[in-house]
Order: structure tokens, then sequence, then C-alpha cells
């Protein structure tokens, strides 16, 4: 950080188009430049934007490879060579303009830099399961590194968006359907891209604020018709421990809460962002979301002013902020609007040190290990009928459309990969078993595709083999016969492609797709052993598949390295750790089901279905044996006041491995708020400790319960303590626990 | 009304035991009397009660009669007996009591007085099909009468529940999905009811305050998690409407909205009630739901002050009001609280003449008239491939298992009816086709049970017919082997019955029940004409039979006349005129698909399946062919000045009968509100006129917008008009329609 800057008196000496070109983040990245024969040209339509703006507020994504942008091994940008486009866009900036201001380079990294080769670890919804912040703080630093050397600054993270409606096909960039555990990956987040001072000159751009995750009907930004409460309980506890935790800059959500869109929700953006949490960096808005606006405001430069107003300070590819000048020049909009929001964006790039002197940074990465590690610890065993670890097996037959399909493992947002770097299942369980043991491959099926062609050669290869492993689920990998619409998001006809998840796919039924339950059925049906694997960017209700598996593990999209850890997990060598962050669904229809809602007094099954999620929240088996024992406290009665003063209660439990398998568990603590002024969830999680427990081993846990756990909303949304008793429970997962009460007084 | 009472005065007199006893409605009121050899007795638990109030403020359902009450012909108390017994009680307090207050008597009626063989007319959803208030409205004063005669005076009826969720086993207690024809619902009901300044001595006590119909999940009373915009705007209109039109009594609902729930939400029941609407009434507690309270306030002292502060002025068979006099005398009750709550009930029963010398009232009713109406116009024609009316028919096969089942018809809160009162699809048939053509039953299948034994013969009697006319649907029919809660919810388990509709009766699939749709489709398959005809209290998904049926009639619970009004329909005396009043869903998984949501910006299709309706909202088939044409507005601009004023856009469009028969159509007048502060609606319901036309005769509809159609709850929730354009629709359905704009400057 430059702290001679005078960013104030930076700013008096711009010119009006100087200012809105640090508002604009209208360029596609990947048309700044061209690969040449010898490396790379700058575009004239580069050129011309900078002309345009004095300069270049914040450019995204020059590195996205993918099938929206076209860019690919062939006219994308390498590793290697990375820096030196960067460095040639910023040369020319700060040649070509007048105040030679730095510019901002975002980059797509929901799960690993969107670039080519940039290292794909396993998506959201898998990291959630791994109960392991620590983890994912790691896997954060590592891929802000990445971006280091490469040289970009701004990192976009799916992190606030919390799960409440699975049909939603951005499931996957959601860590878990919990406030509390979304909460801590959030905080693991922000520390990982952002260490020691912004180290690395980057920081993460936390998406998206807010409420995204509860659409009505599932829609892809569909309209949110919640209340404050819910807003406030659920889906702003991350936002609030993100900005707690130091994060520069937030993305707008495509969303409406109540009547009112979030990139016009100046409450959203600027009373509570900035007002109540204390937040001092900048709000993005999402691609092309301004450009909604012009349909509730009837033009441009009056969508632009709601915007601005509410707090959106720098745009993305939108034709609305581009309009800023003339909004000025007309009136509409008051020039202090503009300093304010061009302020924010320079106090970031200041922040990340774009205004000192360039320092080379040297550096390496070999982020494999950590990312191995979250795939292993991200896999749920859901089922296991003594089927797993597979011991004393002579032949194995490897089958299903996820079995031997890099891209189906990487989820949406995923870049162009050098194929030898991915490790699909039937090259996992090859690897693992070597030449001692027969392995046969079919495919069976499709995802989505109702032919039952492939099934004859997959029974056959399965009634010929010890046991069958099925891999199956879902798939966000896109490709280039589709079409994008201006913000990325897919919008060829659904019918030709075999994807079923991701941005703008949203599904109805969350049955496995295609003829995959019947494959399974089918298979099972000549006596072998099935163990299913599950590959998914959301839970796939698989009620009818359960009693034809001998085990299921649910992998979600697992990155790179998930045919070795799903290989790892089947012989045993990888114990089995992860835990459902979402509830897992019977069915679309009893939706929702998540596990902290509010069904006092009613009566929660459906005449034709229980109400119950078909796996609880918190839900996953391991190898190991963990008994809980011994629920106790501190204290059983605690007063309101030592609460409010720093005081907690301490919760403690006995966990001992009754196995003969060392393993990780994740002791889960919840509350019920038993007296309250408002009515109370079914339970709430409030504290996690993922621990390893040796064989035959016994290990004390305890966990804390401070104010900032027992805080509620009361009626006149104040963020209060109240007095009641409050019964903690501990246990493996939401719906098996131990339970012991305490009061506040 | 008594005009020289004082009320204040009265209260002041009043011990607070007496007062408490005015707050209460616990006592069953079939728990009042037995049925003797002569006649009728006071039971000692009546005695009881009435001791320990000083009186009784008002008795609940003495009349109610059905399964759960546990009342029928040979226990129950005859229409011919009704005023009698309730003098005898009214008697009993008068002379028994040192202050002799008049006894309120209440009787469930949402669709027809629940006392033996009280008249049963279609339920809700069917009459919001009708499109016909102002035949609503002569019904409830119909069912007004009846109880008049009886000597009831407050008629509990559903009719503020706007249906948003169909899984909801309480779907048919809603007259509709969207607020401005629920509203117009509302506003009949009370006028029907309370005629002529409550003439009858009844009032109407509309059920329910507020958002039920929103419940997460379709669970019966579940939470409800909707913003206060959302609130307004779809659910508290027609409590708005209803309290305007003079309503006197309004009854709490059992949800929560964001965190508060309804018995205990002063913002809800005083605030916006009282204060924002002028209301004067009482607000009646839902049944035992201010128990529910106890686990909120840890006691129930605490829950009957949250309860009696917040607003809720008499309980239901709960047991909280009980220990209002023990609050107050401990301190946690100001008895002001008590006094503000018996001045309105006292109000309400001088309002109703109980205070009044006694009159004698001498009536007759006969509603058969209106009633039938109501079904027939209740009826949606869904699809009709030239097959209906049936003509040139010489066997008639009438199949499936609402075919011939006399409560079937009927719905939730039906009481015990004579048998020959109820006419089945089978019986009306018979009847109308009379002696010349053959006509064979076979039921087929049950309702929920998957048995297949039945399909033989359905198919047989199939075969040798020129049609099918396949009866299938849901029910809502309660029976003696059921269990109750002490709301008379159902709690029996769901295999042991047929039941798959009513309160506590939620459905999680609503496709077809059991093997309904298997019948239809092997019926088809023997190649005769296949008329299906759906008697069901919520829109089944029907996705699976639409192409094995040539024709399909969906009647709702058409009450007692449905067998008649069914057969004419099919045989072309009765031209349909039903438009759909709820969207029809294709499946739960497409949850929710109302017509006024919210979709600009989204792909509203799911990657498998659509995501509009499978018919929309005003959607429904005619014998005559009507067409649309010359939409024109008496102006384009109107100055926002004017129509605060009280200036109206005037619409209007030609319409054209172009068949050779008479029919009933709804013209329907939809907006688009263009420009606004907040998010609009994809298109908003503001006027519809049903209008008879003639064959080949042209009718001119006009229809207005003044200012209340077109404010909108901006920003600040003030109810403004905003300046901008306005897209006015016009046509017969929200899907199928002329377009025009305006604008307001």
């Amino acid at each position: 950080m430059n702290s001679s800057l005078n960013i104030k008196e930076l700013i008096a000496s711009m010119t009006l188009k100087e200012k809105v070109g640090q508002l604009n983040q209208k360029l596609y990245g990947w048309n700044t430049f061209k690969k040449t024969n010898d490396g790379y040209e700058l575009t004239e339509e580069f050129k011309e934007h900078v002309k345009w703006g004095g300069g270049i507020g914040t450019l995204y994504g020059v590195f996205r490879a993918d099938a929206w942008s076209g860019i690919s091994f062939h006219n994308g940008i390498s590793k290697e060579d990375s820096k030196k486009v960067i460095d040639m866009i910023r040369t020319y900036v700060n040649e070509n303009t007048r105040l030679g201001l730095p510019v901002m380079f975002s980059e797509e990294c929901p799960h690993g830099h969107q670039a080519l080769a940039g290292e794909m670890y396993p998506c959201s919804i898998g990291l959630g399961a791994t109960w392991n912040p620590h983890l994912v703080e790691k896997i954060s630093e590592e891929i802000s590194e990445e971006l280091s050397i490469k040289g970009a600054n701004l990192a976009l993270v799916s992190c606030l968006d919390v799960l409440r409606e699975p049909r939603w096909g951005r499931a996957e960039e959601c860590y878990s359907e919990d406030p509390f555990l979304s909460s801590k990956y959030t905080e693991a987040i922000v520390k990982g891209y952002q260490k020691d001072d912004f180290k690395n000159g980057v920081a993460v751009v936390l998406k998206h604020l807010c409420a995204q995750g509860a659409p009505v009907g599932g829609h892809n930004s569909g309209a949110v018709n919640i209340g404050e409460r819910e807003l406030r309980e659920i889906f702003l506890p991350p936002v609030e421990a993100g900005v707690k935790s130091g994060a520069l800059a937030v993305m707008a959500a495509y969303n409406e809460i109540d009547g009112i869109p979030c990139h016009g929700n100046k409450k959203l953006l600027t009373d509570i962002l900035r007002g109540e949490y204390g937040y001092e960096g900048l709000v993005m808005a999402d691609g092309c979301a301004l450009d909604r606006l012009v349909n509730m405001t009837g033009n441009k430069e009056l969508a632009a002013k709601l915007a601005l107003e509410s707090g959106v300070d720098l745009s993305l590819w939108d034709d609305i902020y581009t309009c800023l000048e003339n909004a000025v020049d007309t009136g509409v909009i008051d020039e202090k609007d503009i300093d304010r929001a061009v302020e924010r964006i320079l106090y970031v790039k200041n922040k990340l040190g774009l205004f000192d002197e360039k320092i080379e940074i040297e550096k390496e990465v070999n982020p494999s290990l950590n990312n191995k590690q979250a795939a292993a610890e991200s896999i749920v065993m859901l089922k296991n009928d003594d089927a797993l670890p597979l011991k004393n097996i002579k032949s194995v037959a490897v089958i299903g459309p996820n079995a031997d399909n890099k891209y189906n493992q990487l989820g949406d947002y995923a870049s162009y990969q050098n194929p030898e770097d991915i490790i699909t299942v039937l090259e996992g369980i090859k690897k693992f078993v070597g030449e001692n043991i027969n392995v046969n491959y079919a495919k069976g099926c499709d995802i989505r595709d109702k032919s039952k062609e492939g099934f004859e050669e997959a029974i056959n290869i399965a009634k010929n083999s010890d046991v069958a492993i099925v891999v199956v689920g879902g798939s966000s990998a896109r490709n280039f016969t589709m079409e994008f619409d201006s913000n990325g998001a897919v919008k060829t006809s659904y019918d030709k492609s075999e994807m079923n998840c991701g941005e703008n796919v949203d599904l109805a039924n969350l049955d496995l797709d295609g003829v995959q339950a019947d494959l399974i059925r089918e298979i099972k049906s000549t006596g072998v052993k099935v163990i299913t694997v599950l590959i998914q960017g959301r839970p796939h209700a698989i009620e009818n598949i359960k009693e034809y598996s001998d085990a299921i593990l649910c992998a979600w999209y697992p990155g790179k390295f998930g045919g070795e850890v799903i290989s790892e997990t089947i012989f045993g060598v990888n114990n089995p750790s992860g835990k459902l962050a979402v509830s897992y669904p019977r069915s679309s229809m009893q939706l929702p089901c998540y596990y902290n809602g509010k069904t006092y007094g009613i009566k929660v099954d459906y005449s034709d279905m229980p109400g119950a999620a078909a796996y609880p929240f918190g839900y996953g088996l391991s190898y190991s044996k963990f008994e809980y024992e011994n629920l106790r406290l501190n204290t059983n009665k605690i007063k309101l006041e030592h609460l409010e003063s720093g005081e907690e209660i301490l919760v403690s439990v006995d966990i001992t491995n009754n196995s003969d398998i060392d393993g990780f568990e994740v002791a889960q603590m919840y509350i019920v708020d038993v007296e309250s002024t408002i009515t109370q969830r079914d339970c709430e999680l409030k504290g996690f400790k993922k621990v390893f427990i040796k064989a035959r081993e016994k290990q004390t846990v305890t966990m804390s319960l401070s104010k900032e756990e027992l805080k509620i909303w009361n009626r006149d949304f104040k963020n209060v303590i109240e007095k009641g008793n409050i019964i903690v429970r501990v246990g493996r997962n939401s719906n098996d626990y131990l339970e012991i009460k305490f009061e506040i007084f």
C-alpha cells in the first residue's frame, strides 16, 4: 500500500471521464488481446476502451478460458505468459492515459482460477462437506498465490450464497444451507486470499449479496420474497463474517429481495453493509445486472443513478455505467456520488499495492496436496452395508456416465485443462489396483439421454466382476456447441446437452436424470455388489437406487483429484469424513427440507411422503465407529450480563473411536432456543470440531457458546441475547445427538 | 342493535371473572347438550363452564356434526330443533348468571353450515372458479339466513387465505391465488352474510389473518417467511377488502410470518388491521393456537399476555385465556387490556342484536337454485377434443373412485348429510339420460390404494360403451375411524385412509394418487372415448393423463349438486364457464407456478420441465367460441393528479360469440407496471367481467382502472401511484390477450 497516496486529492484532479473510466468494468478481458505467432498483441477494442475512459477501472477475465469466452490453449494465455500479458496491459494504460492510473484485474475463482490449466479444486458444495474451514483457508491462499504470480488482483469467489433451494443450478457454488457453517468458510476464504495484509496483492470478491440461494421456484437469479428476519438469520451472517474478516470487495446479487433488486438496494449495500458492518471496500455489480434495472427505471441514466446511489461502485459488462458521464452532465446524477464510488475503487487498488513501486514476485505454488486432501475430505459416505472398503477383489467393473469424464468432475466455471491433469474414477481405480486386478469399463448410459443401448455391455462386465463401481450424478460441463447470454449464462436448449447443473441450469426434478437409476437397478439385478458413486453439483434424490446399492459415496464435483481420492476411499486408504453441509432431499416434492426450519406445532410429514430429508444435515458415515458420551456444561445457569461481558458456556463431550480404523469425526453442536420473543428454529448449528481420533482411543471435545452464538434478532430487529432456556445438542449429525440444557437468567 | 346500551358502563360493572368469561370460547359446542328421548338437556360440563366464567362469551360449534365431533343424526340437533337448543342455552345463561349477558354462537361455514344436513355448497376453490362474486354474495346470504333461523351468530368462513402453495391440504378453502380476485370474493362474502345491516343477526368471521396460503413446504400451519411487501401485495388485500366491507370478526392464522406468530403479531392484528384499515370488530384465535405460544413464552400467563396485547380478543378451545384472571391477579396482564377485548366482543354482540328484545324470525330458505348455479359455474373445462358435449350416445360407462361417492364431493368441513340430498355423477348421469341410454358403473380403483383389482371390470364396461366418463381426483372426506387433534385436525396415519386432502393432509406429490392415472390409460387403450372428470380440492397434476382423455372437466368439490351439473355439462345443457382461479401445475416439482410472480430477467424453464403452469390462471374452455378485438382506452395519457382525484382509465374490448351456442365468458383485465421503484410482477389481475353472450352476438365490455388498482407499495411502504407506463392486457386468460399501453405522467 502506498500510504503517501492522497486519494481525495487524486480524485479532485480527475476529469469526469476519467472517473467514469474507473467505475466501468465493461470489457470482456479475453477481448483485450490476440495471440500472435510470437506472443500477444493488444486489440483495438481494448485501446478504444482505454481512450474512452481515460484508463480502465477494472478488467474482468483476461485469463478466462472456457466455452463462453471461446478461449482455449490455441488462442489463450499460458500460465507462463500470464504476467507478461498483464504487464503489457498495465504498461499500455500507464503510457497512454493522462494519469496512468493502475488497472485492477478480476478473475473467476469459485473453485480455482478459471484460466488455462488453472488448478481445479472441489466445488464449494464439496468443500462445504469437509467441515474444514482451515483447509479451505489454505486452498484460498494457494489460489491467491496462483493469481499473484499471474498478476491478477481480484478473485471472484461464491461463498455468500446459502443454499436453501437445491433445484437451483448454482447449488454447487454454495458451501452449505447453514449460515453458521457458511460463515466459517467465508471467513476462511477471506483470510486465505488476503493473507498477511494482502501480501499477494489479491483481494477476494465475495459473491453474492444477498439471499440468492433462496430463489422462488429454484430459478436462477429468481425473485426472493423473504422477510428481513429470514434475511438476517440465514443469509447475512456470511456477509458479516466476510466483512469482519477484512473483505475488500463484494458482488451484488442478481435477485431481488421482497420487491427490491439487490443492485438497487441501498439498505443492503450501504446501510447494512457499511453502516452496520463497517465495510470499506467496493461493491461490484454482477454481470449485466445493471442492464436489468432499466426495466424498472425506464432509461439507463436513471438505472445508473439507482445503482450508484444504492451503493454499486463498479460495473460488470453492462451498458449502464457507460452512461454515467451523460447522467452527470444532464443533472441526473450528482458527481459526488461518482466521487464516492471512485474513492472506494482507488482505496482497494491502493490496498492491493497497485500504486506502489513495482515489485517482482518470485513464487512457485504446488497446491496439489491441499487440493487432494480437500477432495478426500469432501466425500460423504451415505450408505455402507459392510461393502466398503473393498477387500479381496479380483475384478472390478467401472461403469457410468461420470466414471471416465474429466470435465464432469470439475463443475461450472471450469477452465480448459490438460487432460492428463484430471484423474477420473476409472483412471484412479486402474492406478490404485495396478496390474493385479482386472478393471473393465463401460459407460452404460449418458447423464440425460434416455438411451439404454449401453446397458448390455455394462451388465455384462458387471456380471463378470466381483464388484461394480457405478459412477452417476450430474454434469455442469459446458462445450463449444452451446450458446451463451451476455453474462455467460447458458441459453442453449437443454435437449441438446448432457449438462443438467450450473448457472442457469435449474432442475425441477432432483431424481437422477436420464436412465441412470435404471442402470443401477439392472446392474444390481445381476447379483453383483454395487458401489454407487455420485459425482454431482447438487444432491440428486436417490430414493429409487438406495436399495440397489451396497454402498453410496457422494463425491460432489471433486476436482482434478476426484478419481484418485474416490478410489482411495473405496479401497480404504482414505477413511471418509465428509458430512453433509446440505440436507439430502428425498425428492423435489418435499422442498425445502433444510434442517433449520420452523416446524413447531405442525405435521412435518406429507400424506404421501415423509417431510424430513433422506439424510439429515451433518450426516456422513465413516469406516471408524465413533461413540458420544458424557455431554456436560461448565454451568447450567449463566447470567445474561455475564454473557454480555464475554463469559462463555463450555460444552464438552467424550468421543470414542470404537473401531480398529483411525478416522476424522466432526463433532457438531446445535442449540434450540426454548424461550424467545420470536419463533424458534428446530435447531441451529453453533459450533463444530473436526478431530482425528485413533482406533480405540477416546478424545474429549470442548466447544463454547458465547454471546455471538446466542444472540437473536428480536422483534425490533435488535441483535440481543434473551433470558430463558437453551437446549444444547452435540452429536454426529443434526438428527443424532446427546442433549443438555442451560438457562440464561 | 340496542343503541341505548352503554358498553363501557356495562364493563365497569363486571367482575374480572365475568370479563374473562366473555373472552373465552373454550367449550366444544357439541358438549353442551345431550339428546334425550324427548328432546335435549344441557350438560354438567356446560353448566360448570357458565359458572366458571359468570356466563359464556362465545360458544363454538353447537351444531357441528362430523367425524371429529362424533355428532351424527342419532345424537345431534336436527334443523328443526336448532333454535330450541340455542334458546335453551341462552335461557340457562340468562337465568343462571349475575348479568345475564347474551351468548354468541359461532359455527363453521366454509362452504355451508357444518350442521346436520346443512346445505353443502361447492368449496371455495370451486366458487373461486366461477369468477362470480355476485353469486357468492347470494350464497353467503343464504347461509346467513340458514344460521339465522337456527339462532347462530358467527359464521366462520375461509376467504382470506390466498393460495400460493397447492401442496397445502387446505387449498380447497382458498378462492384464488390472486389477491384481487380473492378480495372481490371476500367483499361478496361479507356483504352476503351481513346483509342489510345484520338483519340476520349474523356476522362473518373471516379466516385467516394472514398469509396462511404460503406455508414453507406446503405444510399445514407451517411457517411463512415472506417479507412485508409480499404480505401487503398478495395476502393483505382480501383483509382490507373485508374490513372495508364491514366485517365484524376475523380469525388469526396459525402460521408465523418471518418469525412472528400471527397470534402474537401486534403490527398485524392491531396496527394494520385497526390502525390502517379502521377495523372495529373482534379478533378470534384459531383453535388451540394460543397453546402454541407457550413454546415461546415458557408459561401460559405470558402467552395470554402476548396474545391479548397483540390484539387477540377471543380464544378458541385453548387453555390460555382460561388463565387470564390469574394473569391479572399476579400482575402479568393489565386489566385495561382485558377491558378492551371485552368491549370489542360486546360491541359485536350488540351489533348483532343480542342485547335487543327477542324478535322471532320467521323465514324459510330454499338455497338450491343458487347452489346448483354455483356448482355449474365452477366447472372448468380444461380440454375438449371435440368430445363434448356428448351427442348420439347409446351407452355410457361411469367409472372411477369419485363417480359415486357422496362425501368425496363435499370437501373438508362437511357435515353429515341425508344421502338422498347428494347427487353423485353416476346418479346425475342416470337421471339425465333416463331409460333410453344404458349406464354401467364400475369403481375401477380407490383414490389412494394401489390395487388394480377393479380394473378388469372397469375396462370391460368401457369397452362395451360409447363413452367412458372417468371420475377421479381427491378426497377430503373424513370418517369415524380417524383420530383428531384437539383442534380437529386429522392425526390418523394416512395409510389407513382414502383421504388425501383437507386440513393437515398436505401432499408432496400433486399427481393423481394411487392408480387413478393407470386406470385412465388402460381404459383409453380400449379405444373408447374418455371423458375425465376431476373432483378434487386442489389442482392435481394431470400431465400423465392428458393425452388419454378426450375431454377433461375439473369440477373441484362441487357440493350436493355436483353429479347433476357435471352431467348437464357433459351433455351440453350447461355450457362450462369456470375459469381457473389458481394456475394449474404440471407437477409439484415446478412449484410455485402462480401467474403473478416476478420472472423478469430469468430463465423460467427448468432444464427438465417448463416453468409455466400446465394451464394458466384464468384459463377455461367453453362450448362457445369467443373472440376478442378492438381493445381501446379512453385515453393513452393521464395525469397522476387526475387519477388521485378520482379520474379513471376506461378499458373497452369487443367480444364476439362466434358459435351457435350461448355462453358466459369472463373477460379478464391485467396490467403490467412497466416503470416502478419496486420490481414488477409479470402481470396482475385488475378487473374482470362475466358476461352472457348469445350465439353469434357481439358485446362491448368496459372495465376501469382507478387509483385503487394502480397503487403500489413503494420503497417506503407507502401505497402510492407512480408515474410511468402501464401495459393493459385484456383477454380470455392470463396468457391469451390483447395489449395496449397508457402513461401516467
